[in-house]
C-alpha cells in the first residue's frame, strides 16, 4: 500500500496553494464590483468591442495555469468592460431586471456551499421549497400548490404546458407517446404569445401547428370571443381542446389579457389554464396594479419569472401548479440509485422529481436573500415605479408632436416611434431603427424594436430598478436631437 | 411635468443607500468564505439539521426590511451551516463535481455584470462561444460543430436526442408534431442508461416505451448484438430504428459503453449516434485513460457536465451537435421583437436559438477562468487521479476478506458492500444501508447505495479534487468498525 507522505505530495487539488493570496485578490475583486455598480450611471450602458477584444475570445483551449491574478485582469479588461447593458439605468431593450449586489452574494455563496438542489436533506433544499412557498403566496396561489425553479420563464413555461398536455391527453402520455393520443390536442393563445410558447409545443411534440393564435383586441388583448369560436370549430374537426395560455404582459406590448374571462372560459370548455406570468405575474404585489392581473390565482399553472422584476441574477424562473400530485405525476422517475434512505442525506425530498432537471442550482439564496432584505413590500413598489415611469414616458410622448404612441400602455412598456413627415412605413423603420442605433452608440440609451399590428416602431421596457423620471426625460430629449440630425442629413425618399 | 428634486427623492432603487456599508458586509463574507474552503476537511461532510433549523425555513414571505448583515447572519447560521456535502473531500455519493473557489468568483462576477446570455453583441456572448469551442476541442469534435451551455447534463441530453428525434423524423415535427411520423421512432439505450433519458423521450412525446433498454454484458456495457436483433426485430414490426444512446460511464457503475463499436453499428443501421458523456466525456483529456471514451469524436451528439469533472460550481452542462444547421433547426425561432440590427447591440447572434432557454445566465465564465488558471492538463490530471483513486480503493476492497467488490470498477465508481456470513440479500441490504447511514451520521464520509444486477451495494463515485488516498484508507477502516459494532449488536437472521 503506497505511503502516505508520498501520497499527499503527488495528489492535486483545484484548492489554492496559498489561500492569503486568494483572499487578497477576492478582496479586490469585491472592491472593483462595488465601484463597477456605484458607478454604472456615469458609464455607457453597452459599447461596441474594439477588434482586440473580440479576438481575445478566440484562443483555443488554454493548456498550462496563469495567474489567478492574471486571469481576473483578462476578465475585468476584456469581460466587465463591455456588458449587455442591463443593469444600467438607461437599459429599456428587450425584457429583463437588472440585477443586484445582494443577489450577486447569493451566487457567490451559493457556488462556496456548493449544494445540488436536486434534493435531499439539506438547508438549500429547505430554502428552495421556501422560496417557492413565498412565489405561492405573491401570486396567492394555495400552500396545497406546488412548484419549482427553474432556469427561467420558457421553462416555467414548459413545465406548465407539459403537466397540462399529460392531464389532458386521455392516455398514459409518458409512457406511450403523443402519438397514442386519441383526438390530437389543441393548444389557445392570443397572437402575441412569447416564442418560448412555440418552442414548448414542438419540444413537446404536439407540433407549433397545435398551438392555436387567436386574434386580439384594439388592447392586444385576447379576444374571448374569438377563442370560444376557434374552440368550437377544433371540437367540431376532431380535435381535442386542451389548453388556454393566457399572457399576463405580452413581451411586445405589455398587454393583460382578461384573466378573469380566461378562467371562466377555461372552465367553461374544461382546458386547463396556464398563465405565462413572466413579465406580468409579480404586477400581484403591486398596491397601485394589483387589479391588472386579477384573475391570475385561478389558473391551474403559472409561469414566473424572478430574474425580471424580482432583478434577481440570471437565472431564475418558477413554474407554478396548482395540483401538486399532477405535476409530480408528469416528472417524477425513482432510478434505482437513488432509492430514499430512512435516515440522512437522502432521506429528504428529491426536487427534480418536479421538472426536466436532474442536478439543480442553489438558485433560491439570491431571491430569498434580496427579499429579506427590502422586503416583498418593496418589491412590490418597484414594480408600481416602473409602471407609472412608462405611464410617465407615454404622456411625454403624446405631448411631443414629433413622437406618436404605437400602442396603449398597460404596464411597463411603451411603444411609439420618431414621426417623418410624409414618410413611406419602410423609411420610417429606417429613420427610427437609425435613432435606436445612434443611441446606442452614443452610449445614451438601449432600447428595442418591433413590429404593432404590422408597423416597426421603437419600444422601451422598464424593468430597471436604477431608472429614473429624469432618464426617460433625457431619452426623449435625445430621440428628437436624432430625429433632427438624421431628418436632416438623409436625402427624403 | 414633475420637478427633478422631487422625483429623486420618491423613487427606489435595490441599490444599498451606503456603498461603503456593502463593501465592508462583502468583504466579511468573502473573508468568511475563504475560511469555510480552508477548514472544510475539519468538519463533517454531513450534519442533521437541528429542529429550530429546519422550523427557520418555513417563515412566511418577509413584507418588510431587514439589515443586509443580519441576512447574512442567517445564511450563515442556517444554510451554510448544512451543506448537501459535495465540496467535502469524503462526499463521494450520487455523482457530481466539488465546485471550486475560483468558479464561485466567476458566479459572483457575472452576477455583478448581469449580462443576459440568449444573444447578442456583448463580451459574454463571445465568452459563451469560447467555452463551446473549448468544449469541442476537449471531446475531438470538429471546429465547424455546434454547441451550447445549458442547465446540465439532463437538458444536454435533451438537446441532442431532440435534434435526433427532428432529424430522424421524415416529416415536419416542429410543425406537425409527433403524431404526424409515419413509421414511431424508436431510440436504444444500454439497460443502465441514466433516468434523464427516460424524462427526455417523455417531453418529447415519443414515450418511454420508444427507448428500448438493450441487455448490457458482464461489464455492464451495452450488448452491440441484442442491440442489433432489436433494431431488426423494431424494422420487422414497423417502427423506425432513430438513434442509439452511447452512455460514456454510466451512473450505476461507471461503465462505458464501447463507443466505436456502437459508432460503426449507428452508420450501419443509419442511426443517430448520440452520447451521454455526463460522467465520462471529459476523460477525453486525462491523458492516462483517454482509451476508455476513444469513439466519442464519431458522435453526432454529446452530453456533457461542466458541473461534474470540472467542478464548475452548478449549473452548467453542454450539449454538442456536431451538424450545426440540423441543431440551429431545430431549436431557432424569429420572433419580431428579436428581429436583427445592422448593427449595435442586437447585431450579434442569438444563442438561444440552440436551445430550450431565452434568457440564459452567463455559466461560461466559471468554467472559462477556471480552465485559464489551472490550464486543461491539469484537470486532465485530476480526472486520472480520481480514476486511480477508485482502483485504489478497488484493490483495498479485495484484499479486505470483509468486503465484497459488486461490479468491475472501470472509472471513478466503485461498487462494493460488507460481507455478513450467511445473511439473506434482505439483510444484507439492511446491514450494509446502516453503515452507510452511520459513516455520515458520524461524519465520517457520505456514500450512496444502489442495485447492481438485482443485488443492493454501496457505491463510492470519485469526482473531487479533495479527495485523498487516505481518505480511502479511513472509509474502509471505518467501514471495518462498524461493520463489527452493528454486525454484534444485531440479532442474526
Ligand atoms: C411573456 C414572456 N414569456 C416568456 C418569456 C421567456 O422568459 P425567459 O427569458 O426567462 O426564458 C419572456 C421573456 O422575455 C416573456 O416576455
Ligand atoms: C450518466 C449521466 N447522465 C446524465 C446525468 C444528468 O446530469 P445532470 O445531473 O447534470 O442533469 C447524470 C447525472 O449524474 C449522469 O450520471
Amino acid at each position: 500500500m503506497d505511503g502516505l507522505p508520498e501520497t499527499i505530495a503527488t495528489e492535486e487539488t483545484l484548492d489554492p496553494r496559498d489561500w492569503a493570496d486568494m483572499q487578497a485578490l477576492s478582496r479586490r475583486i469585491v472592491d472593483d464590483a462595488i465601484g463597477y455598480l456605484k458607478d454604472v450611471r456615469d458609464r455607457p450602458p453597452w459599447r461596441e468591442m474594439p477588434a482586440e477584444v473580440r479576438a481575445f475570445f478566440s484562443a483555443p483551449l488554454p493548456r498550462g495555469p496563469a495567474p489567478l491574478a492574471d486571469v481576473y485582469g483578462d476578465v475585468a479588461r476584456n469581460v466587465m468592460a463591455y456588458p449587455m447593458g442591463n443593469i444600467h439605468p438607461r437599459f429599456w431593450s428587450w425584457y429583463m431586471g437588472s440585477s443586484n449586489f445582494t443577489g450577486a452574494l447569493g451566487d457567490f455563496l451559493a457556488a462556496i456551499q456548493g449544494s445540488n438542489l436536486g434534493g435531499g436533506n439539506h438547508a438549500a433544499g429547505l430554502m428552495d421549497s421556501q422560496v417557492v412557498d413565498w412565489c405561492k403566496e405573491m401570486v396567492g396561489f394555495p400552500a396545497s400548490a406546488s412548484g419549482t425553479l427553474v432556469s427561467g420563464g420558457s421553462m416555467a413555461n414548459i413545465i406548465g404546458l407539459t403537466v397540462a398536455r399529460n392531464v389532458k391527453a386521455g392516455v398514459d402520455v409518458r409512457e406511450r407517446g403523443v402519438g397514442a393520443i386519441p383526438r390530437p390536442l389543441r393548444f389557445y393563445a392570443s397572437d402575441q404569445v412569447h416564442s418560448c410558447h412555440r418552442k414548448a409545443m414542438e419540444a413537446l411534440g404536439l407540433g407549433n401547428r397545435a398551438l392555436r393564435r387567436i386574434p386580439t383586441d384594439a388592447g392586444l388583448r385576447i379576444d374571448i370571443d374569438a377563442l370560444k369560436t376557434a374552440i368550437a370549430e377544433d371540437r367540431e374537426a376532431g380535435f381535442k381542446p386542451a389548453c388556454v395560455i393566457g399572457t399576463a404582459g405580452t413581451v411586445n406590448t405589455g398587454a393583460v389579457d382578461d384573466l378573469q374571462a380566461l378562467a371562466r372560459a377555461a372552465a367553461e370548455e374544461d382546458l386547463w389554464f396556464h398563465v405565462d406570468g413572466c413579465i406580468g405575474a409579480l404586477i400581484a404585489i403591486a398596491p397601485e396594479s394589483r387589479s391588472l392581473v386579477a384573475g391570475i390565482e385561478q389558473a391551474d399553472s403559472i409561469a414566473l419569472d424572478p430574474h425580471k422584476w424580482l432583478h434577481a441574477p440570471f437565472e431564475a424562473g418558477c413554474a407554478l401548479v396548482r395540483d401538486a400530485s399532477a405535476h409530480r405525476n408528469t416528472f417524477a422517475v425513482t432510478p434505482e440509485y437513488l432509492e430514499s434512505a430512512p435516515r440522512g442525506l437522502a432521506s429528504g425530498e428529491w426536487l427534480f422529481d418536479y421538472g426536466l432537471q436532474t442536478s439543480r442550482g442553489f438558485r433560491a439564496l439570491k431571491i430569498w436573500m434580496a427579499l429579506k432584505e427590502h422586503g416583498v413590500e418593496k418589491f412590490g413598489r418597484l414594480i408600481d415605479q416602473n409602471i407609472a415611469q412608462a405611464r410617465y414616458l407615454t404622456r411625454l410622448v403624446e405631448a411631443e408632436p414629433a413622437l406618436e404612441l404605437m400602442a396603449p400602455t398597460t404596464i411597463n412598456i411603451a411603444s411609439f416611434r420618431h414621426r417623418l413627415a410624409g414618410a413611406s412605413e419602410e423609411r420610417l423603420k429606417a429613420f427610427n431603427t437609425e435613432i435606436m442605433l445612434r443611441l446606442q452608440e452614443e452610449g445614451i440609451a438601449v432600447l428595442s424594436d418591433t413590429t404593432v399590428r404590422g408597423r416597426h416602431c421603437l419600444r422601451v421596457a422598464i424593468t430597471n430598478h436604477r431608472t429614473r423620471r429624469d432618464d426617460l426625460d433625457l431619452l426623449v430629449a435625445e430621440m428628437l436631437r436624432l430625429g433632427r440630425e438624421i431628418g436632416a442629413a438623409a436625402t427624403p425618399t
